[in-house]
């Protein structure tokens, strides 16, 4: 099928348009409905099929998996059967799905289920999560905060994508609320820390790309291996804690003002469907090591969009911001990750960093939209911003489109709530 | 039962003179041998007591534990059963190994293998990974070693135990070799990164706790409940390739010049067996926040050794040190990483950081040993060293001991291999 053909297929599922869910975007979860266990399924237009159903009914005997993947409450084993069946069950679903296929259609109430009425979990058991800062504008402007102009980018920042480790226990799902986090806080003009409950919540807006494949302790993967390796992406709310991050962070980085929660957008959209988005990455200027070095295009358009809404308000986007402004693309990420033979699993998390654009209106945090809390955020109805709010729920969006074919991620969304009273 | 009757206590089992693993200490561990699957097992003396055997003799049927905890590869869902019966099952086990006790030594051919022949695995499938930094000594030394003598102890040093977040996936157990890594290092003197195998190979002497409990998100853990959530301890070798970590670690921390691979011992020393040997910790001045205030004595007194072997040679003794000597402690330690609501898991592990001493030959790592490369380690035979040689053999060594009575955690044995050749 020639691309102007697949871009105007459609399926026998009803989609609405600005769906995030045509036939061609085919995303992965891990959903239940009343009663039942959770189970692996597809989002198609406002419906989810249900894998395991559909593997019963034995449309997946032909492709020879063990179709007890589909039992499973994490997508881990299925995932874990790698490429070629990745490829060839999305072939098959296509196939199952498309408009004038009766076979499937004809079963459609055995197989489909209603996202308003379903829930959605954790799609993956996170091995190990990873939080790249792979954005220029974001690392210059933190850095111009925290360090002032002349320290702003680190020197090894244009020669290494910055990583570091993160927490996987506390990475939820979309519709999980956040406590605000206690912790240990410096005043202004203070030499003693206080413990109080963060005054500074911020979000960050990230992408994230979940790992397809276990390697060996001492491999490396190239830039050229990498998207082999990688079986899709979800939205990332790096939640922080700004007054806790910025007394605890030296010299070892990020901890408590981090790790209470990291919330991701429930579909796991697969490469495959990013496909038609491919761009040229930005130049990057000093030439970096071969071992960094690529051919063709790693990066993908990807629309990223915060939304911020008060309690019992309307929501106001303050944030538009794109995945294709990032310096360093996830073939690099991942090739400088295991280049001195760190191994991967399947189901390992590995987020961009905030993704922020040169515009002010682009960037990823607040801590960036507010300069430090010295701008104010305008919201909807009158309301201002510095940082976050008791009972505001922050929405992250993304989708790709071209040619009127849209594939969306959906959205990851949750609300802050106060911190635990004692 | 007094402490002085049961610190005689003997077993059955032959336990040899200064043996790590006497009745009273009972370690858990993950072994296999020919042609079989890797179970659950207890060090005594030279032996291993096969826990999947003596369950299916029905020795735990009083317990009411479901016995199927001992067909597992790991110990994780043992661990998870918690406290009592962790409890309950060192009494029985304690009663069934005893001297006089007919019971299950009349069945010691069915239940017993010899370590000689087993092969150890590592003993729990680890969530997260945590490594602190709790030695006012190695922070205050890499301090002046990395920033000069004005900058060595950060202001938050003393107000929290600073830590950051590690990789799991490459904790192996003892016994397995790690491979030099390779990565990007800035030569001295020049602007530019280059690629390379690292030339700065180092161990940090570690300990580490395993958890033993799954937290809610939002949920903090008090330095007072603390040890309710530790299972036990393990030898940790966090090999650190310093040339790597120097270019890469601002401002984010340490990453590939860590996360290419950490050893462990392979039994776990439970805290139980740990008790005899608590003792009082460092006076912290200045006075810390009431959540990492506690009472009693929280620090162990375990001695440490390291002991480097270069291929076909003897091995020398060339740090000795002792956990004690921690600034934080293990209940200071849970209680900072989760009160910011940050939940933790059965089977994660937090491991101390560097454990250095006073005295210069108490040092925990190469670094701090040679002073950055100025200073020569002499090894018996007449050879030295700075940094770590391809093919040597890194021995650490634990144990407490008090009238007798000697707990200890065996080893963590690992050979560096030479860089992956492309």
């Amino acid at each position: 099928m020639n691309e102007v053909d697949f871009f105007q297929l459609k399926s026998w599922v009803e989609v609405p348009a600005h769906s995030d869910f045509p036939i061609q975007n085919l995303p992965y979860g891990i959903f239940s409905t009343d009663g039942t266990t959770a189970r692996p399924g597809i989002a198609i237009g406002e419906h989810i099929l249900d894998l395991q159903a559909v593997a019963k009914l034995g449309y997946f005997d032909e492709l020879a998996i063990d179709i007890h993947v589909f039992d499973q409450e994490v997508l881990n084993p299925l995932i874990a059967l790698g490429k070629p069946v990745w490829q060839a069950l999305r072939k098959k679903l296509i196939e199952l799905l498309s408009e004038g296929n009766p076979s499937l259609a004809s079963k459609a109430d055995q197989v489909l289920y209603k996202q308003a009425e379903a829930t959605m979990h954790l799609p993956v058991q996170i091995g190990d999560y990873t939080d790249f800062y792979s954005s220029e504008e974001h690392a210059s402007n933190v850095g111009v905060m925290f360090r002032g102009k002349d320290n702003a980018l680190m020197p090894n920042w244009k020669h290494l994508p910055v990583a570091y480790h993160g927490r996987s226990s506390s990475i939820v799902v979309s519709g999980t609320d956040i406590h605000r986090p206690k912790g240990q806080v410096l005043p202004p003009g203070e030499e003693k820390p206080v413990f109080r409950s963060s005054k500074r919540m911020d979000f960050e807006l990230e992408m994230a790309f979940i790992t397809g494949s276990n390697t060996a302790l001492g491999q490396s993967i190239s830039t050229a291996e990498a998207e082999e390796h990688i079986f899709g992406m979800v939205v990332f709310n790096d939640w922080s804690a700004r007054d806790i991050q910025r007394w605890e962070y030296v010299p070892l980085g990020p901890f408590l003002g981090k790790n209470f929660g990291s919330s991701i957008s429930p579909w796991i959209v697969t490469l495959a469907a990013l496909e038609p988005f491919r761009v040229k990455g930005p130049e990057q200027n000093p030439e970096v090591l071969p071992y960094l070095q690529y051919d063709g295009n790693k990066s993908f358009d990807i629309q990223l969009e915060v939304a911020l809404q008060p309690q019992g308000a309307e929501e106001t986007v303050i944030c538009q911001s794109n995945f294709k402004y990032l310096y360093w693309n996830m073939a690099q990420q991942l090739a400088h990750h295991t280049v001195n033979g760190c191994n991967i699993r399947v189901g390992d998390m590995m987020a961009s960093g905030t993704i922020s654009g040169k515009q002010p209106d682009s960037f990823g945090s607040m801590l960036e939209l507010s300069w430090g809390g010295k701008n104010t955020i305008h919201l909807q109805g009158g309301e201002t911003r510095t940082f976050l709010e008791d009972y505001d729920t922050v929405i992250m969006r993304a989708h790709s489109s071209k040619f009127g074919l849209r594939i969306g991620f959906g959205e990851v969304k949750s609300q802050l709530l106060p911190a635990i009273k004692e």
